[in-house]
């Protein structure tokens, strides 16, 4: 037992332009997260408590991409999705296309603990946050001036923002970063990319793994569209041995089911959590499109990703601690 | 190269007094699927256009809970959903929560092809839909009258109904076995097992291999609810290896990552297709809870499931054909 460690994220794919203050604003908002986390697990919380009181903070905070603060679909609404997994016995809940639920990844912890299914979404979804009285809050709640701004603009570009956060150089030049094709998702062209999807690893001193991820997706993305967050296996995974939580482009994560494979090279090649992490970034990951966040049951923390820099931040009881958005 | 193979399955877990008329249809609509996609092969038809043209089959047909004949949920309507995945590259589309869209594992192949995004779902799925111009009926065309009593059955048992296709002995049998907790999924009280997703696996002559899923999900399913059958990883894999197509407990299936578990152990641990079916059969999936076809790039076809039989049909370039329900 190497006892407990703690990473979180706040998204992958970083605007080498993104403003120092910005960067300051991010790094104080993960290591506060990372203290909240790291008392809790002083107080011997079990992981999958740490995880969502973790994920919570985050969305309550409008910095990142989820809960308040969320991107905005192609209507301008906010379509939040979130999951949750307890490595011990495998037990997970997710949801998605939430409008009105404060906080998902709580929803999320309900579907897993209080419903007969593992994953709920859109109206049924909204109607079982009701039933389960979590706290609910106008659509307008999440939604940001900032976001409205970023939404326009990607409108004005005809383009699936990614790098919502960043004020584009010009609608010319984004419409022509387009048309030469610099940048696909999916085989269609997209401006710089970075979502800030957030997300939380924890293993307890008892050796216990939990994850946990939550967004509101992309920026002017279509409505309905659901991305790796709440895919048990592509963008949150956690079992007996790691538990993993991924941000990047959606679409790459699912394609190479990111957070199982993490566990899968463990399990069946043996690697240790460093080395699995290296393996799927480097050998199953489409260039330049994600990153994750990992913890090992013997209390290893890890990170890595392929596009430019990261929002993470890592502690274990071994006094290590670190909080970083480039390389 | 060993040639074209391909697998169909119409659900695992069947009732042992399933009456032998049901036996006998069930069996001829798989082996018309089978001589369908046998024939597309024959015709060089790539492996992606192969699984769709054999599941639109399957959903067209009322007999398995797919498009027309889907589980209703406990409001009496219709939400279905599918996934679809080419190996050859690791493309992917999926959609969940449609009401009009008569075949989903087409709209599930426009995603993949058409729409910037790996998966719509709901009112957004729909209206994408409509965007491609698909064949739409109301959600009256996939309620079956046989449907409508099954539901019936299942609110007055009180349970969520999984071989809703088999009438219930009596209410009070149902409560009873409910009350005992005989069978749980999630922890919560169901009666016997069998919810007929459909499915096609195929390696084409050029060793590409392809997998769909397509459901109606669980008879009396809250709303909102989404299983495996979307989910790549679970219900759907392909990959320059092989492609699986799950069927079973869609919670069980999501916990175990059961379709990517299969050519993970390929990849990873160096197994054959039959000995990572079995492997992940034994190892990673609850006890008697679901089924899966599978098929290699080297053309060999396998299947494995671990409750009570499995609706499938197996065929290969070599001369071998199977159609089978039981052991």
């Amino acid at each position: 037992m190497g006892g407990w460690a703690i990473a979180v994220h706040g998204g992958a794919g970083i605007d080498p332009n993104l403003p120092v203050e910005r960067q300051e604003e991010a790094k104080q908002l993960l290591t506060r997260c990372l203290n909240l986390g790291i008392s809790a697990l002083r107080s011997h919380c079990p992981a999958i408590d740490v995880v969502e009181l973790v994920v919570r903070e985050l969305e309550t905070d409008p910095l990142f991409n989820s809960g308040r603060g969320s991107a905005l679909t192609e209507h301008g609404t906010v379509e939040m999705e979130a999951s949750i997994m307890d490595g011990k016995g495998r037990r997970c809940g997710a949801v998605s296309g939430l409008t009105t639920v404060k906080n998902p990844i709580s929803l999320a912890r309900l579907v897993m603990d209080k419903s007969p299914h593992s994953y709920l979404a859109f109206s049924g979804a909204e109607a079982f946050a009701r039933q389960q009285g979590v706290e609910l809050v106008d659509n307008e709640y999440f939604i940001t001036e900032e976001n409205k701004g970023m939404l326009k603009q990607a409108k004005e570009a005809k383009s699936i923002l990614f790098d919502y956060r960043i004020p584009l150089p010009s609608k010319e030049t984004c419409a022509a970063a387009a048309a030469e094709n610099v940048l696909q998702m999916n085989g269609l062209p997209i401006s710089v990319y970075a979502p800030e999807t957030v997300g939380c690893v924890v293993v307890d001193g008892k050796g216990n793994c939990a994850a946990a991820t939550s967004t509101g997706g992309l920026m002017n993305k279509m409505t309905g569209r659901i991305g790796d967050s709440p895919i048990i296996g592509s963008g949150t995974y956690a079992c007996d041995l790691c538990a993993v939580s991924c941000t990047g482009e959606g679409e790459a994560i699912i394609r190479a089911t990111l957070a199982r494979d993490v566990a899968a090279v463990m399990e069946y090649k043996g690697l240790g959590l460093q080395e699995a992490v290296n393996f799927v970034i480097k050998e199953k990951l489409d260039e330049g499109k994600a990153g994750l966040i990992a913890v090992s049951s013997n209390g290893e923390v890890a990170c890595g990703f392929n596009c430019n820099g990261m929002f993470r931040g890592c502690a274990s009881e071994n006094g290590f601690m670190e909080v970083g958005l480039w390389e």
